[in-house]
């Protein structure tokens, strides 16, 4: 019978590797814990491990084997504290190269303090900034950095992503997702961390607004299904992640996912997907900041719906 | 006093170059004219000229000169026939290299017949492909390819895009749509064809449906504004638009275009256009399939509001 | 019998286009002419026309024919003044974006004097610099921009490249070298400028030592080849060059080319030409500043010498 | 006083990470030990243990901290056996999207055994090739992954590089260069494996000729430089390594360490550094096929002999 885990982190992990499982769950399970903030800063916002993104876990899921899809729904993600930061200057490799010297180059590790009302839902600047003011901003609670261990041993920065997911910044994981992750070790090795209040596409300035949060997640598992990237639904779409550098190769890596999804989960034939994700398809950028970006190809259930 | 010319092309370019102007018009005109599809066919299904992307035009802006911005009202684009057609196989440009061969490539050159009913606003497959049967799917008229002539004596192919719009295959180029293309030459020498029914993100498969439109479009002049890129807006939001391969750099372009115009347009120091861009900025992918693909970045008209 | 045509220029083209031909010549003629530097200064140091890289030319080659190839030999390239000019500042786009900013910016515009000495075969800085002092350097005179008009009717500026050469600025086109463009269009419409007395790889200022030039070359036509991309040879290799961004997109129209090469011209067969390219295969970056870079595959003619 | 050490590995690790030290050495020791090939073969051609890459070592260097440079100077890599293998179908990213499938595609698992006589300098294909017959080319010996322990906790896959070192497949690193790594942890943790008897630029078929190599190696320590990337030089040049997608990255990279380098190390002032780049810079094509590509900026020591 399905446990509800609540977990209280008491160390944390900088990369996605094959680290000691700091709770063991069963699929079904579900658990209730908090995440620190990409510094290390807690809901007090006590600094409690050095970053970059401090990984809660890693969760052994118990079955799971490398070939496997992990599957993990986001049930909640609430940021628990009210004061979230994140940068002011847009990084130097989105703008064209000889425009860099016009950036506000003095910013650059000057970072804004943003006020989170989780309750009226809204994000303030603690100080006004000239015409903006003090921007108010619906905030969108999301996940930046979460994913299962690696394959053949690596042990991958939480700064970086990959086929096993890690820091892909995007800002559609917010609760109510299903994301799908491969199997790479025995266990999975699940863990998370990185929670945005809310982030502009591709994370142009670096950070979202970058605060702890308390995190609900439910696990499952599906045998034998050898995904090679994540892969996620919502009420409205199906997506894939592709995580590389340039983004044209991070947009190969989604398109191709999506076509190994239509066919193996769908039955749809080679014909059938191609036709199908030619005129319904969409992108979406997740990051352009991290060592390897970030590029979502998603379809609407809607052109599903008749299969 | 504003008038509206009713045009009919008698012949087409491939390029957007300084060609023979085909009508002068002036600032606050209409015209009502059609356009070709990409291959050349007319409202009857007559093939007119060679593709690709026949170009209706160019009409020449009294008094645009150099430094100018050229302002496009796209007031109508709608399908004038019930027949549009457009690839089955997503570009091999698109997918992971060792995928290639995976895909369907007896369809490279073969190409489905689309039923199109303006009326119902509906696209549907003339022959059922296996599970998708006939495939219906929503109408979204879009302009493919459009611009001015470039500088520097170039005349470039309807193909590709530059700082002087051409092939953007963005699918957000709809009616109702205002799009701003700096000008290079005297009399701007606007030109547009390409009309494509609906297209997924991206143009994967290397075409929407194609297909020819009557359109109706309103120019005016905005003196000395120096754009770097085209720039468009919406009931929603603003947009620039970058031209480049990789995606990268199309990404690079759209976004310094964007701080450009927060800065002189709006006013917004640059310590204001790059927060307000870090946290509300969005992407759309135009296209990954011409020799210059398309990224657009956005800014939602409500992140403005309080300017 | 070839003929040998004393040419000098009356007027200069910015574009590669299908521009009036300057001068008919037939397959077997040598022609011997001049180049002004790329800002458009002569021999005397005169400014004739308006940079970027006036285009001497362009030359009919009488018999040429879409899918010929046209050969040209470059005889002899000889600077003919004693003063070149060039960048001081690297690139903003070779750099760490990050970096940008510790760049000399306040170099970016300004332009170093070299004075080349044809009989010593030598440049020197002609005021000296810090630590560097006057810097004599080899000369390795070359041209940076050469090539035939491009397909479909476009006419295309000589600060970039594609199939139809342009602006490759690579290294190695030195005098003695056999260079192979594809035919577009009528009569090839071949067109030279751009000289360079030295060069690094790349061309990371933005230019080379910039300086008027002597020509000599002799062209010829070989019927139906239908190539792709620009190819040369000299004493010791063939090579073929890919004009295209991002660097990755540049080695893999250079690799096919040589791939096409081996295959149509020495008779291998794709498991031979595969083979041989895998263990034998040399690059060189043409250029990284232009807006398309040029990457040159190579192969050893010791490798192809038991074939 | 340097101690040489006969290492004979008992185990071999496939990421170059913080494992437990093989060995402990000091600066100024000397390494003689054996490596085997990517697939872990050893001399006896016996598979010891599992690719990709395996690593011998890893040698802690004592005194090395973070911020020291690493020495490793290559005294001596001999192929300890007489049969090396490799592809033989170029990689599917290095060709254009649509020329894939001409690749012979039947060939991509398919290797080639070549008999390498390393008295004689030359490998030969053990069965002949067509036209190629047997092939044979001069050996030339070099490593083809190498490097420290990467910063951050990370163990990174011996199939791709990065500021560590690693999988840069260059066939520059021959006997007879020093190479510079940046040291992230305490005692460097050095490793090396995956020889060559000879490569192509760029690894264009996904590996060289795969063999086993007797290795001698001589270490030292420069403290508290803080490298980025890794450096090298022969008798000829000075050279630094870029890791990195796309190349364009991996020029970035290299370009910027080399200005890094001619500034602290050589003294020069930022224009110095410039200039002398501009004119006499050079770049390799380390390798286009591993997940990170490397490109090599140079520098020949001639343009240096002034300062």
């Amino acid at each position: 019978m399905p446990t509800t885990h609540h977990f209280t982190p008491t160390h944390y992990h900088n990369t996605l590797g094959s680290h000691e499982p700091a709770l063991r769950i069963a699929p079904g399970d579900t658990v209730v814990t908090t995440t620190v903030d990409s510094r290390g800063q807690d809901a007090a916002g006590q600094k409690l491990t050095p970053g970059p993104n401090p990984q809660t876990g890693p969760f052994y899921i118990e079955g799971a084997e490398p070939g496997d899809r992990l599957v993990v729904h986001l049930d909640r993600l609430t940021p628990n504290r009210s004061t979230g930061w994140g940068g002011r200057m847009l990084a130097q490799n989105v703008v064209e190269p000889a425009y860099v010297p016009q950036l506000p180059l003095d910013l650059e590790k000057n970072r804004a303090t943003w006020k989170v009302d989780v309750q009226a839902g809204l994000a303030s600047l603690a100080e006004p900034e000239g015409r903006l003011g003090h921007f108010p901003l619906p905030i969108r609670p999301m996940l930046g950095c979460f994913g299962v261990a690696p394959a053949g041993g690596e042990a991958i920065s939480a700064m970086t992503s990959g086929p096993h997911g890690g820091n892909m910044d995007y800002n559609g994981f917010i609760a109510g997702v299903t994301v799908y992750f491969p199997v790479f070790v025995p266990g999975a090795l699940f863990s998370l961390g990185d929670g945005h209040a809310l982030q502009g596409d591709g994370e142009m300035v670096g950070t979202g607004i970058e605060i702890s949060f308390e995190v609900q997640f439910t696990v499952n598992l599906v045998k034998g299904k050898h995904d090679r990237w994540p892969r996620a639904e919502n009420a409205d779409c199906i997506l894939t992640v592709g995580n590389a550098r340039p983004l044209d190769q991070a947009v190969q890596h989604a398109t191709t996912e999506m076509l190994r999804w239509l066919q193996t989960d769908y039955g749809l034939t080679a014909r059938e997907a191609n036709l199908l994700m030619g005129y319904c398809v969409q992108y979406e950028l997740g990051n352009m900041y991290d060592p390897a970006y970030t590029m979502i190809c998603k379809l609407p259930k809607r052109a599903l719906a008749s299969l």
